[in-house]
């Protein structure tokens, strides 16, 4: 900071190349490695300042895309905006507080328009809202190397003893759009994704806590319980005066369309559906009964045809030591960026950190070392249900990526490699099966490419399928052949029938609650969730529309209205009757279509003089009306009918979304029309990862974004897919391959019809 | 250590009170706290020299048991043992390792009598045989503050660095004898308990590594698998040379009996009995698949009842953030020191730690704040299945007390404290039942005393048992009132039908994998397990009896056999038909005796031509021949008279050990007689407290040890039960209390009949 109050002296000068050549000064050596061409001319670059330098040399020491400019002094939020507005990147707002007591100190990065008082802010973080106090400029230097004005979590560099918390705004993360930072000066602003400023800021051993600030769960559950709940009784009194129905009603709608705010979408539908609830520790969530039903259809489903495969369950503990974790290598690298280590128990610390089970390989091996030792123990296959940690940096979303999810590890091994083959394509079917038989997502089955397999196995075969809505596939399960490569590591042996030692051959395959997030994204809709009959907890609902009866006929009416319930209850349907007083039909229809339940049976007093009902599927509207008598008949068909329309419908969808083409321009044209796509490769490790980098969109350096591009605001939505594309399988099914036929990537003669596209 | 060389010129003068004045000495201020009494009178106080008073001012602090003695320099163990071998303590060896190329540093703690090289010693740690060399006595000075001759895990104090690993030979703590230890200095002699030890290394923040030198699974895991595997061939080779059957069976043969050598027993039955097999993390263990089917077991009887009642599974995160963790009071006090914190995830430093729930309730109760509004959210109960770590430093013991375990935890929340109280009753009925009905175990329904409820609640209910071979009783499963202390804490609140603003009842409830361990302690004898049938994965086993056939009777033998399986598989019975024909009959009968099969089916030549079978009972080794025709009729009958059986003789032995006493004469001697006790009681607190250190025995400082005491060899058994006895449970079931009665600890008016007795 010493050199921080000389830089006002220099001169800057422009050029048209983006390239800045510094008159007068003692830096004017320094190359530009990242620059910026702006129609306005008034920028320079701006890595000859010291400070700014210093921030640069990092970012780009970490192949970290970034363009750093140079500028008049802005050091509030409206001078900014008046000088860099026309950019069109967020330019962020940093508050910088301290506890008024305690040590804590907290640097909240915010989108510009954001209005918080500390008051609110301390809500969020959970500390009384009287408690915080602005960071003065003395501490701002000492601790971020900054002075008022140029606050920035660029400055974390500076804070050696990590006394700042960094706190980022959710909605910048969301945005998609790049985000404009003080490089540690107010005289220059660096310009960078979100996701750069996350590896910048893990570079320095930062994680930076997410707050939603828009959304109210998130600040409910944001501690500081006793001024929140003044707060939600506030704003209950001030909704109840426009009356408690609607009230209930508007916290609990859809506001997004999924084809124009995906994300936000799905968040809605996974939280208003009572799917999930979200947590306080980013990346976790609650799975609630609804979504939890589902899983337990899955085990039973799957426990049951383990068993005819003479499978069995076994459990084996979370921790594993970081010597047993890192025997395998390419297992090492794969796994150990997201490995959760426990270092402390009460007060005390480990001598040595324990990992939590990113996978169970180097856990469950040494324990087959001790019990395979002759062929009779072979094969030797164990499964188990259990809970898995990876702490991984990008974007969380319900389901699909979790730092805590649930899965089945199945473990095996077999005397031959041919058993074990037929093991891995049995499973990769048993998986296939829970997908389109039970949750109505078809699936394409293949075999990953080696850049794309699993660290430490032979081979990966594996189920993908495609989201529609987003363009993107997903990868839905996986069934590994691993070799003898952890039998070596683990000195898994056996003496075979000719007392021969020989290593055994291994596979590992699992499924993993992400089963449910794919499910709600094939099928869900503008109403909401849309859930198979065959996994929904509540499979049909009842919704008893009540007229002005005579008491007699009332009770004739809720009479006949509990027969119905009870008809199918006694065939062990899954349904609910909804005879609550206090909602109008319009209400519960809107109510149950949210949360999914496959089939609605109204029954109104037509319906009871005509001794009839009316059926309504959640899939499609239609309408049946449909004999009391033969009700319990026609129900259970019909929910078998809706959950194969389902997957026929999923099914046509996945067949016109998958595009099989011949050129680069038609490789580019599939994946812009949001398709994914059949190419004809040369199956070279390294073509397949020029595809990789040809399709990253230039301002991208995250290789899957996890999330479309949109703004705070919701209203103007920019569509652009973003992430590269990359290989998907080598599907089984190929295609004929005509002779001469080329690589779509290098124009060598093409080997395989290889699945790309952007992925989850 | 400056003074470490002075010390010989001091002169010491034994008393006959074991308190050493010492003449001569600028120390002879120094006031003497414990001492020790010696016929030989060759001790001194030690606490006089400088560096033995460091230790002896710790211990003292942490209010730790302890003698330390003064007496001539003993520097070998050959020496100590000369001079302190009477006093029948464990003098332990101790060596100091370090890497030769790596900082790591092992200072191994062994019985005396243990002779290992470094080679063997490198294969235990996990580091190569020829990597170990002794630390000099620079290093020792340097890094423990003490000498040659007087290297010690008492040296840590002085370690601030914690650059050294303490290793501890699993053999001390098993013992339950003293250790005597040199306190910085091998003049003198710190006689102490092992869990002292331990008590004083975790002050330090020392977790040791226990090792079990004796074991071979224990060895085998213990990495360097390289080496491992070379010496296990060796071996194998050598007892090949006996005849390869035989040592099969010695590997595998229950070397201890229960009445004996319980700990020993119940370790080889988990293991030999393949329910368990060891893990190199202490406190954790695998659940093979016989155990994990037992579980299985449970969770589906529980789940079909908790269908039954209305209360659903869900599914909530394993990490709870420090704040909710730690926001009730009691409920902090009582977990935190258990609680596994991660810090790190992958090579960055979490911004805040992340506790592993010990329990859910702080995980749960925010979530229940956002669901509950209204009087129509409840009740609300909901239940999950998840695994739960408390990291006790106590000794570990496979299913009884694990660092990981698995277990059910029920919350429920309600309007009325009527309806919570009800559901409290309920589901401890429910506890019961799996416990009697599944596991053939009896129990005794209570509450427990104030002293022993759960942290955070209002009461608990408990059902208790009794492990009649240790003379120990064990909790079986705890069913919690919460009351509105957690409603309060994290402001749960809903309006009650007058919109009058309230905060709900909430219980929790939990039931372990600790079930499993109590069903085989119950069951079990020096045949092995007694698996009841209801959750024994195998129920049956055919064991045909092989001629001399000719190869048409073969053919017509193999056949029935056949036939006889699949009529028992054919109605659903859990048979295996062991058709193995490397293996004679004895050694079937022997081999799933110890894995405790309920029912064996013998059928040999005879029985072909009589056409039956001969059935034999594991539990009590009842023959009975049975027709062929009749078996699939009988066999399921005698399953139930196996299973109703076993839980009457369990049931008399229960009856049998509880003692109804009066007096503390009569109280002392029931729990020498390895009873447990029903005395009256004031129920006071105090009161209750004082009857705890008034049994605890004189050497002791553990209050619930969790093994009797013996010896390392096995074969001079001292029995003697060791730690305090603590009230168990207030029976529902409450005797007469005639008028007059006097409390069994303190003569005051007896208010309840009150359950206590030594406990797991
Ligand atoms: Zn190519
Ligand atoms: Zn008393």
């Amino acid at each position: 900071t010493d050199v921080f109050f000389a830089i006002n002296c220099f001169m800057f000068q422009p050029t048209r190349f983006g390239i800045t050549i510094l008159k007068n000064s003692p830096f004017r050596h320094f190359l530009v490695k990242t620059a910026f061409v702006c129609s306005k001319q008034c920028f320079s670059m701006a890595a000859t300042i010291p400070d700014v330098n210093s921030v640069v040399s990092v970012l780009d020491k970490l192949q970290l895309t970034h363009e750093t400019i140079k500028h008049e002094a802005t050091p509030t939020c409206e001078k900014h905006e008046q000088v860099l507005g026309h950019l069109g990147v967020i330019l962020c707002k940093n508050l910088f507080f301290k506890h008024k007591k305690k040590k804590d100190k907290w640097l909240i990065v915010l989108k510009p328009e954001r209005q918080l008082d500390p008051k609110s802010i301390g809500a969020f973080l959970g500390v009384g809202g009287g408690s915080l106090r602005f960071v003065g400029e003395a501490d701002m230097l000492s601790l971020l190397g900054v002075k008022q004005g140029a606050v920035s979590p660029l400055g974390v560099m500076n804070d050696k003893d990590h006394a700042v918390t960094v706190v980022l705004d959710k909605a910048l993360i969301d945005s998609g759009k790049r985000l404009g930072i003080h490089p540690l000066s107010c005289e220059a602003t660096t310009l960078l994704s979100s996701d750069t400023l996350l590896k910048f800021l893990h570079h320095f051993g930062y994680e930076p806590r997410i707050i939603d600030f828009d959304s109210e769960p998130v600040r409910k559950e944001s501690a500081k319980p006793k001024q929140k709940s003044q707060k939600s009784q506030k704003s209950q009194k001030s909704q109840n005066a426009k009356g408690s129905k609607n009230s209930a009603v508007d916290s609990k709608t859809l506001t997004a369309k999924m084809e124009v705010d995906f994300p936000r979408w799905y968040s809605e539908v996974v939280t208003k559906g009572e799917l999930i609830e979200y947590y306080d520790i980013s990346g976790c969530y609650i799975l609630r009964p609804d979504s939890y039903f589902i899983w337990e259809q899955i085990q039973d489903f799957f426990n049951a045809d383990l068993k005819r495969k003479g499978i069995r369950n076994a459990y084996f503990p979370m921790f594993v030591s970081e010597k047993a974790l890192q025997a395998e290598a390419d297992h090492v690298e794969g796994f150990s960026p997201e490995v959760a280590w426990v270092t402390h128990a009460g007060k005390t610390k480990l001598n040595v950190p324990i990992a939590i089970r990113p996978t169970s390989e180097t856990i469950i091996y040494p324990a087959y070392a001790k019990w395979i030792k002759s062929h009779r123990d072979l094969p030797l296959r164990l499964n188990q249900w259990s809970n898995i940690v990876r702490w991984e940096f990008k974007n969380p979303t319900p389901f699909i990526r979790t730092r805590e999810f649930l899965w089945q590890e199945g473990h095996s091994a077999f005397a031959t490699k041919a058993e074990a083959d037929v093991e891995v394509l049995e499973i990769l079917d048993l998986y296939a099966r829970v997908y389109e038989e039970l949750l109505a997502v078809p699936v394409i089955k293949g075999r990953k490419t080696d850049n794309e397999k699993f660290p430490g196995g032979d081979y990966t075969t594996t189920i993908e399928t495609f989201i529609s809505h987003t363009g993107r596939s997903i990868q839905a399960a996986t069934s590994h052949g691993l070799g003898q490569n952890f039998g070596k590591i683990f000195k898994i042996e056996f003496l075979d029938q000719h007392k021969t030692k020989r290593i055994p051959f291994q596979n590992s395959w699992g499924l993993t609650t992400r089963t449910i997030g794919v499910m709600i994204m094939q099928h869900g809709d503008n109403k909401g969730l849309v859930i198979p009959p065959r996994v929904a907890a509540t499979q049909i609902v009842i919704i008893p529309i009540i007229s002005k009866f005579s008491s007699e006929e009332r009770q004739k009416f809720d009479s006949m209205t509990n027969d119905l319930y009870v008809s199918l209850k006694n065939i062990d349907l899954r349904v609910h009757l909804d005879d609550r007083d206090l909602y109008k039909p319009g209400y519960k229809f809107y109510h149950w279509e949210l949360r999914g339940i496959p089939l609605r049976i109204e029954f109104g007093p037509k319906d009871m003089n005509s001794k009839q009902c009316v059926l309504v599927r959640r899939d499609n509207g239609d309408h049946e009306t449909c004999s009391l008598d033969t009700v319990a008949d026609r129900v259970p068909k019909l929910l078998e009918i809706i959950q194969n329309d389902m997957y026929q419908k999923a099914k046509e969808t996945l067949l016109s979304k998958q595009r099989k083409i011949f050129t680069w321009e038609e490789f580019m044209g599939a994946l812009d029309d949001r398709c994914f796509v059949l190419a004809p490769h040369c199956d070279d490790s390294k073509c397949e990862k020029s595809i990789k980098e040809k399709t990253r969109g230039s301002n991208e350096d995250e290789e899957s974004a996890p999330a479309e591009s949109h703004d705070a605001a919701g209203d103007e939505i920019i569509q652009k897919l973003t992430g590269s594309a990359k290989s998907l399988c080598i599907p089984f099914n190929q295609p004929d391959l005509p002779e001469g036929t080329q690589c779509v990537g290098c124009s060598e003669p093409a080997k395989k019809w290889i699945l790309f596209g952007r992925s989850y």
